[in-house]
């Protein structure tokens, strides 16, 4: 392609809406132009990586035999309503109506529309397994769109259905669609980490996992084992539960507990100065609503309720921290001063908490704590469980090994539905004895678009993108210095139609342009290997560069040049 | 592909809804299924097609040097309020409020967009001419959507959009676009023609063609002469106007008029038998509301008033045939006995009519028409045209050949929009003096998912779909009669591979099924090349049947239908 006929509008200033690194390498690089928040256009450049990425999941889904289709995003909200979602799916689930005033949903995903395809088309067990999947503009109204294509309202997204006659055939199709996961995020060249997630209220045997890529702008907190594999998402990660619950505070037997006067000390970090005692001494009481009823939930001071766990353990639909009304209300005391003594409330009390000799809590009375308040002593434990993050302190529950801690973008999904549509959509089919059965689903997304954005953000550099190979919009950017000097240009052409005759995809910038330009453009597009034809051109010679390796740029012969490209390639 | 891991579930039965032969051979073939009227979801052999069909356009629009995009569906209202268009594109266009409350519509066309795009990115002639293309869905609520693919609400569209600085660009941009859909089609198998089309009040130059896929479900009426190119639609054909206005009425000079009592004759079929007079003895006289205000069209009793004209005449954006009360209102009389005497509103005198010696017309009066009304005399001729559609007896304006007329399937439209949308949107650029100057705009669709009802249309038999090569799902169908024996499965195996490694697309029906429900299986599905494994196999004999002539079906050793293959695909 010569790059006088193609539509790359580069732009020299780091744009001021972008809070992203690859947001502002995007738009710099003429990938993509926002036309509404979370909303963009992809240009030529940008479609090029865009189809590039999108082949390769196409590839791997194939090579696992998931059929592809293309399902419609305009989807009746009957549907909706029949699988229970159009209730609870909140304001994230764009909505109109037709001109003859029938309601539809702008599709955030295909669970309806599959399940309903499928239970009309199938109906014995000899027709199952079958996946199903699609590479299809997927809507989500968010709260706050950012960060370019990492959270946008109109995106790509391959999503993937599965459908079983059991369990087991659910797992083995499972882990089919992990490996081909896995082989499209190596091929694609990104760092990433496969994680344990949380099912939440799903259902079903609940296994789960993200793919995660690694990135310190990712909204995700990942906790990975340094010695064995295990990897979990913050929500989900669980640590080793020693038996004896050591704490750092005070082990001699507890005297009765006092009131002590605690004025202007709302947080932890407070009490913790003016009372000196350590985050450990203390147990935080969380006032959370739990579908409609208040709960309180106690940890100790240093440790983070995980409000996962705690849905989970109840089995609730929706959890969210109490506001300062249902706090005064249920504990009699402003923020800051809740206690577990005298909550007519249910009590979940971390295992940590419950191990514990003795501990500062609130006193459910303004500007008052409790000290050597002892549980179980001074109230009751019924509730006892894991309701905490894990920590930098923990340990592995696998195998005792640390826990690092990093960040992540999610980029894939793979989750075993089990029958939770099949149910509610009526996805039966008969078994081989003629008994009805439900249909045992999985799902499985890819942020295509999403993808993008992770790739720059963890392959860059000062000067722009560096893309990996196998999705770069070009193999080789071959850049003759001056379109003016003639030797220069009949031997980039030279080259040019002999890399082309080779089946490598070329972009020849024959602008007449400042070399400094040209240099800036391409080092910002990022396409991984530059020739430059230069000075050298009358002796035959070019300058070879990896878009990586700027330092390495070296002359070499242009026949050295074809082999040496052509070996990259092919390696 | 083993045709036993293929989801393509194909019907016996005809089914009730389909309205078209297209539409019930997609469906049965296991190609489309419908979500809600007008909304398809494309299944693995549906989505095949319609990813060759999207390749061929995209081959074609890549070869002319226009640059592949991917433009969003969702559109800021705003947007569309610039241009004028979000008042009056009614209720085709689906719109839909976030939840921040902003309006959006869901794209049926993508000019404000591209516009928007261009104009902040593109300042100087040097830049110019660009030509962008996508091929993306498209939403638009038909008010009565119908034939499958045919007319639907959400769709496939390839849509291009070309920025010149000149007129004489935006020509030579405007037919390289015309040749490329002409290769398209030409690749696609498909019997259409180009016709000329009415640019209605879009101005600019407005020239514009429809590609029509000739089709007698077609909705557009095609008129194109016998022995020169000259094609239009029935809106825009024009046809010779001699200049002696000969009538078969009465030629001899007219005497006064008189009126007659003419009761319960409202139409002119009905006045020919009671009056015992050829129709081109009348002259039918039309109330319209032109943007808002009523005006008569006066047309010879043969004839049918051609609304496009009528509004090209007035510059009107908008007419429709006068409702009873306005009928009444205007003429004080119900309808079927409008005339032209005494009306108070302006009279659009159809050139032929004004040729008329004598006519016979309605009295503005119930029940009652008049005789011997010789126009002119009897009625004055201010404004005249040509407001009538071309008919069997017209010749062409060209040559005077006779006029074909047929039915077609719109399939692609090229249009010079000129500058509209660059002034309503500020789409401007600097010329070569410096001065600033409205972009001069094209644009050009192909709907890529109607072309597969256009083909399948036209190619089909009693058994099923016959796929034009270029696109067929697979282009070979291997049949092996019974999966059971070994023979049958190893010949087949063998020829399988064979095919595979030369690149060949292959469909091999591995079913355990009876032969009967096979190959009714595969003519229906329609694959272009079939090869029956059966009795002879033990020979090393198979059947060879192209799909589109089932009577030449022959035994032929497998060497040979490998070379025979081979030689058809590459032919």
């Amino acid at each position: 392609m010569h790059q006088s006929k193609l539509w790359i509008p580069t732009l020299r200033e780091v744009p001021s809406d972008a809070e992203a690194k690859s947001h502002s390498l995007m738009l710099r690089a003429g990938l993509i132009r926002q036309l509404a928040a979370g909303i963009y256009s992809f240009l030529p450049l940008g479609w090029r990586v865009l189809n590039k990425v999108s082949q390769i999941v196409r590839e791997e889904m194939d090579r696992i035999e998931t059929q592809e289709v293309l399902m419609p995003a305009m989807q009746p909200a009957e549907l909706w309503q029949e699988s229970g979602r159009y209730a609870v799916y909140g304001d994230e689930l764009i909505r109109f109506r037709d001109r003859h005033d029938r309601e539809f949903a702008l599709g955030p995903t295909h669970e309806e529309v599959i399940t309903t395809l499928i239970r009309n088309e199938i109906s014995s067990y000899r027709q199952l397994p079958i996946s199903i999947y699609q590479i299809q503009t997927k809507y989500r109204d968010e709260r706050r769109p950012r960060f370019g294509l990492l959270r946008g309202r109109e995106f790509l997204m391959k999503d993937a259905y599965s459908f079983d006659a059991s369990w087991e055939g659910l797992n083995e199709t499972y882990w089919k669609m992990h490996g081909a996961y896995c082989r499209i995020f190596d091929r694609i060249g990104l760092n990433y980490r496969a994680v344990e997630a949380d099912a939440g209220a799903i259902g079903g045997s609940g296994e789960t996992h993200e793919f995660m890529a690694l990135s310190d702008i990712g909204e995700d907190t990942i906790i990975s084992c340094v010695e064995c594999d295990y990897a979990a998402n913050l929500e989900k990660a669980e640590f080793f539960q020693s038996q004896e619950t050591a704490t750092e505070s005070d082990k001699s037997p507890a005297s009765c507990y006092e009131k002590i006067h605690t004025p202007q000390t709302h947080t932890i970090e407070q009490l913790v100065q003016s009372l000196d005692r350590t985050a450990n001494s203390f147990i935080k009481t969380l006032i959370f609503v739990a579908d409609g009823e208040p709960i309180a939930v106690l940890v100790r001071g240093d440790h983070e309720v995980n409000e996962t766990k705690v849905k989970n353990y109840l089995g609730a639909e929706e959890i969210e921290l109490a506001n300062a009304d249902i706090v005064l209300n249920v504990t009699g005391a402003p923020f800051g001063f809740a206690g577990p003594l005298n909550l007519a409330i249910p009590l979940l009390v971390d295992r940590e908490v419950a191990g514990m000799t003795s501990g500062i809590v609130g006193a459910n009375e303004v500007d008052y704590h409790l000290i050597n308040i002892q549980p179980s002593r001074d109230f009751s434990i019924e509730e006892i469980g894991d309701f905490r993050n894990a920590n930098q302190d923990d340990v592995c529950p696998r195998c005792k090994g640390n826990l690092h801690f990093s960040r992540g973008i999610e980029i894939g999904h793979v989750f075993k539905l089990g029958t939770k549509y099949s149910e509610k959509l009526g996805g039966k089919f008969l078994d081989q004895t003629g008994k009805e059965q439900w249909m045992i689903m999985g799902c499985y997304g890819i942020g295509v678009s999403r993808l993008l954005s992770a790739i720059v953000e963890q392959s860059n550099d000062l000067n722009g993108i560096i893309w990996p190979r196998s999705i770069a919009p070009y193999q080789v950017h071959l850049i003759p210095v001056s379109v003016k000097d003639s030797t220069q240009m009949e031997l980039s052409e030279l080259l040019y139609s002999r890399l082309i005759s080779a089946g490598i995809e070329v972009l020849i910038d024959d602008r007449d342009e400042r070399p400094g330009v040209k240099f800036k453009d391409a080092d910002l597009i990022g396409i991984p290997i530059q020739v430059i034809v230069g000075k050298l051109a009358g002796d035959g010679f070019v300058e070879f560069k990896e878009r990586r390796t700027p330092a390495d740029k070296i002359a070499i012969s242009i026949e050295d040049a074809f082999l040496r490209i052509t070996e990259l390639i092919n390696s």
